[in-house]
């Protein structure tokens, strides 16, 4: 139990450092030290920065998952989905943190080849998740896969304005609301 | 002329070297090493490293804009748009280079506050350059910016998952396209 809360404080640790100076700025040292553990925990978890940056990529996307979608029955399925992607855009600290986080890793994999299997990974959870909203929101089956892509992909792209600060919050949602509902007018047939 | 020439010779050496190992592995050693320069000829050009990050994003806009976009008179204007847009995808090695440079400019401008102002500049430029195609395509007056906003914002997403190795260049291509149609399509009244 003990050991599984130092994990799990370690992984808040690299979380908060990256979202505070970017995986650029990581070093494991001040992860360890931010977690108030050694150096050799970090290394026994996770065996090295790489692995570390693995499990911080799956740390952040069950964080995503554990907040969810504000489930809202007086929504149709289109709009849920507008509402769950326009949520991706927030103002509180974990929102944004984790958006920053996701964003730093994004950019790293184009150099760090090895993250690029747990990138690909949880970023298929992702679209996963939107399978059965698509499908109730009318998009054929042979679509889903695709259209989940394209909604995700815009979702990283505002983020990326967003975070650097070219677009405001209600902005960024608005952008967001338009160009999900412009997606699936094309999609649902 | 000469002066000129270093000053052209540098930039193109931190392209290179940004699309090649990134922002983070940027040196202005480096730099100055691979085009041949003192290091003192770029900090007389450039004055520090965040003023050479600056004069690349301007230089990387530049190409990007001479390359233009392929003309031609056969395409009706939502194409011709669509045409351009997909052309950000592409094997080319400078294509994916700029875009690996613009990709890094981006992620770095999260946390490097002192070149938003240029990274902002720049996307707006290129926005710009969207407003004449999106009128003749039909687009409204008032909804030009925002349109130009949330088609550039999924290059930038779409990019970043090609870059990464998540989608190739013809997913990705092919999914710009459907995004441009639909955006286009919902716009255009």
């Amino acid at each position: 139990m003990a050991e599984l809360d130092a994990r799990e404080r370690i992984l808040t640790a690299s979380r908060q450092e990256i979202a505070a100076s970017g995986v650029r700025g990581l070093r494991v040292q001040q992860v360890a030290k931010r977690a108030g553990v050694s150096l050799g925990l970090v290394y026994y978890h996770f065996e090295d920065r790489t692995g570390l940056l693995n499990a911080t990529i799956d740390a952040v996307n069950r964080a995503v998952q554990d907040r969810g979608p504000v489930s809202d029955a007086s929504l149709s399925p289109a709009e849920s989905i507008t509402t769950m992607l326009a949520a991706e855009f927030g103002d509180a600290g974990s929102t944004r943190d984790d958006s920053v986080v996701w964003n730093e890793i994004r950019a790293i994999a184009v150099f760090e080849t090895e993250i690029q299997a747990a990138l690909s990974q949880t970023t298929r959870e992702w679209e996963g998740r939107l399978s059965e909203p698509l499908e109730h929101a009318g998009v054929p089956s042979e679509a889903i896969a695709e259209t989940a892509t394209l909604l995700t992909g815009l979702v990283e792209g505002l983020s990326s304005r967003w975070l650097s600060g070219q677009l405001d919050t209600a902005t960024a949602q608005k952008l967001m609301r338009r160009g999900v509902s412009a997606i699936l007018a094309a999609t649902i047939t």
